[in-house]
């Protein structure tokens, strides 16, 4: 594997690392901590296997995210979709995820545990017939979805809600490759800083261009991959995957100074369906 | 309808019927309640909409049972199946209920929230490549599930635990209509009394004799429809209703002396499937 893998993180995490409430919300990221203020990190007697005494969910949750999405061919409760005959018609482009993302400055931040870019209002994808603003995206390292088994060495979540508040991710992953000209200009003001957000006025992004062309995905029914793990989060993982160079992907491991993944659960009862 | 709404059953509740933890460990139905030793009922202060208070996942699942089951084509999500192409072969009868159920001796239970028939250790069905024991099956007036809208007048839900402790439920609806001769062997030993399980040895029953012809079935990813409305329950809601007659109908519903019907909960981000 091109990338460290998690043991080798262990006990990296420095305990002045752990996010508080009170810094957290300074930075205005509130989905990801409950009212209750406590810590949480991704190692040690704060790390995921311990979430679930302050975070309910990220305990007894039965749908929670990531998971190793396994070949549909080779899964058996898939075989309710790959064996389904069409029944009715649908109209053209209801499963095509339709991107419409505006350009927007840069604002990036380190929350403290990942690397957050937040994307001003007014751009959304629309699928399913349903259209999905996007909030922010941030990434993990190494991924936190795994496909048949592979991880792979970084991932992107870009994080949407619906009109109800419901949330959709779109997650891509990253394969070691060519550098990538789109984190080239986000890694240029990388936030060394926890919890202070930078913004640069005159860095123009559209985060379109750093998806790949084939947008086809898998979907399944999932959680926040952080505390409070709430449910009800509708994953959309793209399939095929994107390049970042090797100096690209420590740079980010560097930031972070740990692996920010949480360990794959189980599937249950869910089904992965795939586009 | 040919049933009493849920409304005019608000406040026929007495007291007395909520279930201790102790009444219920007495007759070893320990799936419905956790070690806190809370009480639930089906109305008032203890009713549904308050279980969230003592049972954590009825309250924040976001997978939670019963469902109203919305028909495939009309249902945006769902088109994920129904435009889905087979991209692999399956075993012949993947998708099937193989069901291999024994004659067993009678036991029926009133639990004070349902009527129960606990059924000895060697039933089992096999779906999706998996089998399932079956453990017990006990009644619904109303229906907890419903489709397109249409609540029936009573539900029975077969209850199986896969060697991992995973359940899943069959789930089979009844429509008014004939006598149905496999109740009216249960409701001559009608348990009056709560928590006290009635064995007849020399009344064997095999539930298989109560199903419909057609197993065919709707697919989703559910609940415990009672506290503490754990997750990752796979359910099997067979499309085929069965009949009972208004007076076997009455007679269960005058035995529980209330409603004993979950609402319908969101079905968020899931899929149903059907075959």
């Amino acid at each position: 594997m091109p990338f460290p893998t998690r043991s080798s993180f262990v006990g990296r995490l420095a305990p002045g690392l752990a996010v508080s409430l009170v810094a957290v919300l300074t930075t205005g990221v509130v989905d990801r901590v409950t009212a209750a203020g406590v810590s949480w990190g991704y190692s040690g007697n704060i790390g995921p296997e311990h979430w679930g005494k302050d975070f309910t969910m990220c305990g007894m949750g039965r749908n929670q995210s990531p998971i190793n999405i396994v070949d549909a061919r080779t899964l058996d409760i898939t075989g309710l979709v790959t064996d389904q005959q069409t029944v009715g018609s649908r109209p053209a482009g209801f499963l095509k995820i339709e991107f419409d993302y505006q350009e927007v400055p840069l604002r990036i931040i380190n929350n403290g545990n990942a690397v957050e870019v937040n994307y001003d209002p007014g751009s959304k994808v629309t699928v399913h017939g349903k259209a999905r603003s996007l909030n922010q995206f941030h990434f993990h390292s190494p991924s936190e979805n795994q496909i048949g088994g592979e991880s792979f060495p970084m991932e992107v979540h870009l994080v949407h809600a619906d009109e109800d508040n419901n949330l959709t991710v779109i997650a891509v992953l990253f394969k070691e490759g060519e550098p990538n000209p789109f984190l080239e200009r986000l890694w240029a003001h990388m936030p060394e800083q926890i919890g202070r957000q930078v913004v640069v006025a005159d860095e123009k992004i559209n985060v379109m261009d750093m998806l790949p062309s084939d947008t086809k995905y898998y979907y399944y029914n999932g959680s926040l991959t952080t505390p409070p793990c709430s449910e009800g989060v509708a994953w959309l993982v793209l399939k095929e995957p994107i390049e970042a160079s090797k100096e690209q992907i420590d740079a980010f491991r560097s930031t972070m100074g740990f692996a920010n993944n949480r360990p794959v659960l189980p599937q249950n009862t869910r089904v992965v369906l795939t586009w």
